[in-house]
């Protein structure tokens, strides 16, 4: 008679959630990667990496898909409850903000390539300041969404206001050239764009960690402020 | 011996689903009302309108904390399956879009409030144009996802070409105004930036309309054409 099979581990619904995690870290990763590389090929004036990552936004769409799947397979084969339902809801609500940082990526490798069509309107330092800070802001709040850690996703909110301050700085800057020299305003408009699509990205990174919030305390911290930070 | 009590019977996972459904709507309804409103006070030169849009926002954050509670609420104690699982997450995402529209309508009423400071640049035309189309897409989307009806959704993705071609004519009339006359570089800004916050809307019905055609097909089309589309 042979021996009976080794019986194989059904895997928990533990290890479900950490492979979700994984994924979503690389889903960041990416997304983390091509925002830097936008800045950085604006800084460098590189027209040949913005082309880059205006092409190649196929692999963080995939990603976000499998990302979807493994969560709908977890809800409907392992009904996860309290904490871990909220994880797994929120890992399909991070994917889509981090799909839309990938496009926001896209958008300033855009916005970057009509900018080097002109001759530089000022020294580029305020942005790539913000897409650091922005960079940072989507790492920690990932960070802070695998280890449930509220501590450093309210660090990420308070961060997301330097941003806010930093782009009101850019926009004064900008307005002041515009204002002197109507040969920059075509070029300065689209880094002001990119100053927004930064602070999107911010605001992206803001929804994973109230998420965070969300998961470990069952408590809603998105509205407490009374409405939205003014915008402009 | 007292009659036996009457039965209550338990809801069904569809009367819940049907509730839900209900209360999104209510939520699609106020952030509709509000960029409206937000709109229209631009057009008639209304800062008292635009104070009460930019003061109004707490009962959209009300309803979209509502609508968590009771996806999570279905998930945890009904475990619905298939469609009605990809229906109740779907509730949680949509209503995230649908609670940043009403934050966008701030953001208009923000913008218009600065631009009210200055003479008019120009006739508004176009921007109460997109308005008009971007709450029918969200309406749209809406209703799209209450009645599973994906060719209704797929109309909402052909309308954002449309939203995203108005917004780049907006772009070039303005652009021609700032180049012509300095003193409207500053107002123009803020009329720019109210086409974006329209722009962005469209883009939160467009994510409705690719939840509404995910659940019905199963099918993702968010990403079969390469990337975002390009923005200014």
């Amino acid at each position: 008679m042979p021996p009976p099979p080794t019986p194989v581990p059904t895997p928990h619904v533990q290890d479900h959630i950490a492979a979700l995690k994984a994924r979503l870290l690389a889903l960041g990763g990416l997304a983390e990667e091509r925002l830097g590389a936008a800045t950085h090929a604006l800084v460098e004036r590189d027209p040949a990496t913005l082309d880059r990552v205006i092409a190649g936004d196929a692999p963080i769409n995939q990603l976000q898909m499998e990302i979807d799947g493994r969560a709908f397979q977890i809800l409907a084969l392992q009904q996860p409850k309290a904490t871990d339902l909220r994880t797994v809801v929120a890992a399909v609500k991070i994917a889509t903000d981090l799909e839309r940082v990938g496009d926001l990526a896209v958008n300033i490798a855009e916005a970057g390539r009509r900018y080097l069509r002109h001759p530089p309107v000022k020294d580029l330092i305020d942005i790539p300041r913000m897409a650091d800070l922005a960079q940072r802001m989507l790492r920690d709040a990932l960070d802070a969404y695998v280890r449930h850690d509220a501590e450093l996703a309210q660090r990420v909110l308070v961060a997301d206001d330097t941003l806010d301050d930093l782009r009101s700085q850019v926009f004064r800057e900008l307005l002041t050239c515009m204002l002197a020299s109507p040969a920059t305003i075509e070029p300065s408009l689209d880094l002001l764009l990119i100053s927004r699509h930064l602070e999107r990205t911010g605001d992206h990174a803001t929804n994973v960690a109230e998420d965070v919030i969300f998961i470990v305390s069952a408590r809603d911290v998105r509205h407490h402020a009374g409405g939205p930070p003014p915008v402009r």
